[in-house]
């Protein structure tokens, strides 16, 4: 299987901040967010693999910026690592203020998606090739992220973890 | 005034066709994806003229290729012109393929929005710099539609509609 | 095939405008009100054919009046002319106002559907013979319209719209 | 306050019956229908007495015939008696068969609406004045059955509700 | 088939009043109230038969509480007495408020289901046997509401709905 | 302040899985459940401080079982351990076999809320008293999670999270 760059899997999802999504300050809630990051997550992975596509995990998220009714939100999904079957995508969510223009960051998320067939089974994706420094970057830390995900679900032992064990040796 | 290029306003939306957006033949409402539109049209038109903006007018909207239930649809909307204070906004709607990757054009729309203070009341606008070949031919083909606009809502006589009636008079 | 009547296919929709379907003006999205108008056309077009109809065209549609929040907004749409197995639905849209209960008109619009059978191939629907002089009056300029729209989409030369010339030649 | 007919009331939602709408045998939900039916009752309530309006009862509804999924669903509400600053609204509720075109009683359903000013303080509306044999059915009906709900709730002694008395005593 | 408690159908929906499910006053509209309570009764009837269940009838609901703009509502269903194929189902709703923390009691609703098979046949069910005085009082009074309901659908002679018309003879 | 038990502030939020939640394998979408999951913890956070709420982070969550369209769902909510505004609530879903009644666990989330007054200052709240082991085990290893969290926000050194750093020393 040829390998892929992340530009070929990147999905853009603009959207206003509507008022069924608010919470009583007037905010995007939370859950909201979380569930339009798996959209355009769930698309990112199914342009990378061809394949349905089902969510596995989702990293730690922080909500450091609250993200005002009315606002311009954009959520742009890539792959950042593919493994044998599941692919982990980063997520960058920017707000619009609409008199300035400018964009600032709100968010960033790591979501996992595994490639599966009609029956649900997981099948071989391609892998990926990361072309700029940020996505370079990224690739490498997948590789962290995978091994502390196998940590917390009891799957590898932690002193196995040897890139992940390095962080605490210092 | 300072100009702005159809880049600074080019919006994208991509998302999936869900179950509650499908008809009986299993494809795309007409409705959903003209609300769909609208709504990246309306992200397009503020970030060209950075106000609050509304939906002024739609030109005639061809449906000629159904998207079916499960599609991956890319609705990407950018101002093709500027007048005082409305614009016109040129959307291109895309559909994926999910095996084969391919992207075939499903759409064109065009939106007329009006830019607005908080009372409601038109406000002017910068002018748009067209940079490509398309974007500037998109741009010359907007004022003929302006014309028809104008034609069809009798708020000008078509004798004056010099270069619409051009088209019918070879 | 009998021919029927435009009463046959009436069709009105009565609802309320609800805090997730307005913008920042607290007015009806424009895009709302193309999801509704489908809804209703789509329904008067399946009322005339009894068959399986999938939205074919929107013509322009000019939004002439802000629609508040917590209006009631009444979309009445019934087939103007039928041609060989596509209608054209005129659509009227009222909005009444609560305390004086008056209702002035909002937005007219027209929208075509095509009659398919469970494959998508089109398929013959019965004619319209109008009663009234506004649904004859409709009736007559349904084929310009069509003209308009052949000859815009490049499938009839503006010379041979003979009757939509005759408006540029006076 | 002049006297109204059902007629300035009487409201038409007609709609489709949407995928997210329906039951696992693919029949619309009960819950749904009750809260389409109290849209089209709210609307007429607000119409004969233009006021603010607010759901204070629904009647037992029974559920006789199941509505299929893609069905046209006429919810047809108009008020039938009005009492000091409540208002009963009788709801007819018909489906349509696509290729018969036949419409079928689906169900009936009878709502109470108080009208209230800004404050939510109940206020007085204008009197009905039935037109047609069936309104006046309807209207005399209505207080058999707001002495059944002054019953039901304990505000009226069985004894005292002569009307609805009479029915259990042949 | 073995008895089941009112216990084990006993359903909880707590969730968020919403701005988009708010009338002009800012309170819940009583249909979506109505919504709830019938996705709420629907799994407690599924949980008592393991059946796929419809909607069969709602008895008479008062809306004595005003539920306003982010309150959290508690729906809380559960089986008050299995008939041969149906069920009803009692509901609580309860309104908390933010500040002191304290539970009201907003609405009491009574909803029958009938559980069916997949080509939607009626199917009998286990039978209810309530445990605490207040399900025993409930399953009591059941059976004149079954009364009641029968006689207003015209299948019972008020005369023999003996349970009933003892509340009319004191 | 009086410090609070799980259960004051334990959610309880049942409902089925609808046609528009579900992905092409029919199976619940993740961004949906990681939405009900927000909303009944939220609910939670709000009843332990009977303050505005908002999400600050989310846990890792995994999806290790598909959850099919028709299932009925149980999310259940319960502050875990409060510190000084902020608090962690841990999330159990369980899902529910229609035909043997069986509920299996599904999933298993943390989130973390902030209690804030009505300008988004953060604000004090009660402390949490766990009761059953269950509850005391997961408040032991909420101080765990914080400082983990702590660290991959850069906000605390690895070496300095004491209890975290022993995981990995073995």
């Amino acid at each position: 299987m040829e390998a892929k760059s992340p530009n070929e899997s990147r999905t853009t999802l603009t959207d206003l901040v509507l008022p069924s999504e608010t919470n009583p300050l007037n905010n995007l809630f939370g859950g909201e967010l979380l569930a339009r990051m798996d959209r355009a997550a769930s698309i990112a992975a199914r342009r990378h693999s061809r394949r349905i596509v089902v969510t596995a995990s989702v990293n730690h998220v922080a909500f450091n910026k609250a993200i005002p009714l009315g606002s311009v939100v954009t959520v742009e999904a890539a792959v950042s690592r593919a493994f044998k079957s599941s692919m982990e995508i980063f997520i960058d969510v920017w707000v619009e203020d609409r008199e300035s223009g400018r964009r600032t960051k709100a968010n960033e998320a790591i979501y996992t998606f595994v490639a599966v067939d009609e029956t649900g089974t997981p099948i071989q994706i391609p892998p990926l090739e990361p072309e700029t420094d940020l996505e370079k970057e990224r690739y490498e830390a997948a590789l962290r992220r995978k091994q502390l995900s196998l940590v917390l679900a009891g799957k590898m032992k932690p002193k196995d973890a040897t890139e992940l064990k390095a962080l605490f040796e210092e």
